[in-house]
């Protein structure tokens, strides 16, 4: 499908790079320069002082000066759908919030209402400069149209929920096997599929253990959520007499393919496992703390070398996907907890929003960093915004401390533009917002009929 | 001097009216409504479908459609010349931050370059919706000078640091007297004048007493730091046998003019002196977490109805002079560190950062709720912003979970317009970030050559 979008050599010039790469520990390299996008690829870097790069063949020249141009953020754990239900119900206990407020209102939802919060949802990341997510929901072919249309990238999976119900089971392996066979690698290959079991006490051990078969089978991820609350944890310890990584280790369901979400709560055992199977972890530092879930134990994780990805949960419990703002609470989250302003600093921190969402997704020699031959997948931040000046000369402190996701002036992934100068290129805002709240009137309408 | 300014009558119409009330504990007041100021006062308020305001002889509309009104946030605790500061050293153990970095720069501190700092850092108040903020540093007639000439609103204080000396204590009673003298009640009022002893631990006994007296003399109030670390709490213990408040408290300083910035190590009788003496408690998430100093009890706090307002400390330790993020660190932190997400819910915080705050600061006739005969300080939120939508009937949550200053689009203060449509009326943005970088670049020159 890839010659049927309009693609673009671009030249972006005079621009403060910033590139996280996976080898270096703690470090991120920084320089002034040139990167030259050839269709959806990076194809050239000249830092300043090199031979400068041929500007010839280029359509399009971008105007680096004065802002800095690193990786596209990446969001490995939401829900975008629920862009609808932002600000439904907050500051209650969880069972209260979900069978009072979120359950009831989601009852309604069909394929034309996640496709409407699905836009609503890609219209904010774009603008605030994330380039690909990670999604676990219903509906998800509805969710594929919005990422296709968008122009952003999506790893998408159905939540596959049986609570030991067979026929239910069935089911949901018929959706989430539909969703890989349909959708994985279209939209130019910014789509790709996973499965998503959707919990150890939501999901059965038969449904659990056939999941692994098939992602093996249909070599996809799998995307789960894990040891978010203690309360789960005490629920899957009574019923199944272990820990749930334990669990899922004894069940050999664990691989280098599954990111997991949240990790809140890991015995050191349990860390191991993490650790030997190479699973990834997804921290979402806003949802744990706005639902009192708990704080993941995310300096020792990354000590241990685990790959830890940050996420931002549905904005049902955030509620926002400014990954700026992600970083910003995941760090100093880390620094108070530990009681150690060293833990997190924020060259880590904006690795684990960029080339460790990478690695979390499979997807490191794609995207993450700013590597001849990945896809084009960039963002440039505004250095004139006043919360952002001066200028640090250590680049990741202002954007990790200082910014937010207003700070960003100009959107590519896939090598196409998705927002120049604050402006949107793929999408209606106004119109996907009108839409937004249309749904979300009628959501509550269909609600209140069904009491 | 109010008539050398220049005056107008305004008329907001058709805006969402948030009004938070002293005396509500946990609601907030919302209504859609038309606003009329008069000079530098709310003059009247109308509700829809109540008669509507004559709009004879004014000489302004804004249309509020689409848009929250609110009263301008109001910033506790700040340290505003040290925006020149922002982004010079983070991630590091306390002492290594203030002996290698913070305090060698600040050591080439002057008039000018704190006006400089100031000016940058009122910009970003201004364009984040802060309409007051209370302040303690040096130099301070230079952030005066800022003050007056930006529109905003301040409570300034000299930070007296005597450690014992007497001739030293002398010279710090002459700086803050001076300040008193030449700056209180001036700028058309928007210009306080506090008392800023530094701390229990970098300020004598003597010096403590004198300022008790001195502020009662003079009638203003006293702002300090108090309990911010664990190791302070032992050092104060250590050197007078005391717990800070208890010490305090013997010595008879405490009042309801005092206000306490931090407040993060407080024992059990020290929160009781707090609410006997009503003292007034500044709550900095943001910077507590960044420093790794600890968690505050805010939430116990306001459960004995103790007056904690919120503050962002300066940007050294934030990084940012945003309310908006750090409303929602500040109830996100209470939920996680208190497990319970009921904890400071969006009402109870949006009145941290409004009518709290000018309880806080002595200022509770003039500014921090929408009521006729309060200073028009006012700030107009951008409804239509993709982050706020789809629109909650909480207004609250989406202020305090997905808002950041950027959202704001008016800010009025004293019943000027200082920003609209995000616009700066009285600053020049770009020639106030140009010369912050200089002061900075000039500042490292100085301590460079100076080692
Ligand atoms: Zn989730
Ligand atoms: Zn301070």
């Amino acid at each position: 499908m890839g010659d049927t979008m309009e693609t673009k050599n671009i030249l972006i010039k005079n621009a403060t790079i910033l590139n996280p790469k996976s080898a270096e520990k703690d470090n991120i390299e920084s320089f002034k320069g040139d990167l030259l996008i050839e269709n959806d690829k990076i194809a050239e870097i000249s830092k300043k002082n090199e031979e400068l790069i041929n500007s010839k063949g280029v359509e399009k020249i971008i105007d680096g000066k004065n802002k800095i141009l690193m990786p596209g953020l990446i969001n490995t754990h939401t829900h975008i759908s629920m862009n609808l239900l932002r600000g439904l119900a907050d500051d209650m206990a969880l069972d209260e919030w979900l069978n009072n407020h979120i359950w009831p209102t989601e009852a309604g939802l069909n394929g034309e209402y996640c496709y409407d919060g699905a836009l609503l949802a890609i219209t904010e990341m774009i603008k605030s400069g994330t380039t690909t997510f990670n999604d676990m929901y219903f509906f998800m072919e509805d969710v594929a149209k919005a990422v296709n249309e968008s122009g952003i990238r999506g790893c998408l999976s159905y939540g596959m929920i049986d609570f030991g119900d067979e026929e239910k089971r069935e089911n949901e392996f018929k959706e989430n096997i539909k969703l890989i066979k349909n959708c994985n690698d279209t939209a130019e290959g910014r789509i790709k599929t996973f499965f998503g079991p959707h919990a150890t006490f939501t999901a059965s051990k038969e449904l659990l253990e056939r999941v692994r078969y098939e992602a093996n089978k249909y070599n996809v991820g799998i995307h789960i959520h894990m040891n978010e609350t203690k309360k789960e944890i005490e629920d899957v310890k009574e019923a199944t007499g272990k820990l749930p990584f334990e669990y899922l280790e004894d069940i050999g369901f664990l691989n280098s393919d599954v990111l997991a979400a949240h990790g809140v709560w890991l015995s050191k055992e349990e860390i191991e496992i993490i650790k030997k199977r190479d699973v990834k972890i997804s921290h979402n530092p806003c949802s744990n703390m706005k639902l009192a879930s708990g704080i993941a134990p995310v300096q020792e994780l990354l000590s241990k070398n685990v790959c830890v990805g940050l996420g931002t949960d549905s904005v049902a419990s955030n509620n926002n996907l400014d990954m700026f703002e992600e970083m910003k609470f995941a760090s100093l989250l880390q620094k108070v907890n530990n009681m150690n302003p060293e833990s997190l600093n924020s060259n880590q921190t904006i690795k684990m929003a960029t080339i460790n969402g990478a690695n979390a997704l499979n997807l490191e020699k794609e995207v993450g960093s700013i590597e001849i031959g990945k896809k084009a997948d960039l963002i440039l931040i505004d250095n004139k915004s006043v919360n952002l000046n001066p200028m640090s000369e250590k680049i990741s402190s202002n954007l990790v401390y200082a910014a937010n996701g207003s700070n960003v002036n100009t959107t590519i992934c896939n090598g196409k533009i998705l927002m120049e100068d604050k402006k949107l290129i793929t999408l209606n805002e106004s119109k996907i917002i009108e839409k937004a709240n249309k749904s979300i009137k009628e959501l509550k309408e269909i609600r209140e009929e069904s009491k």
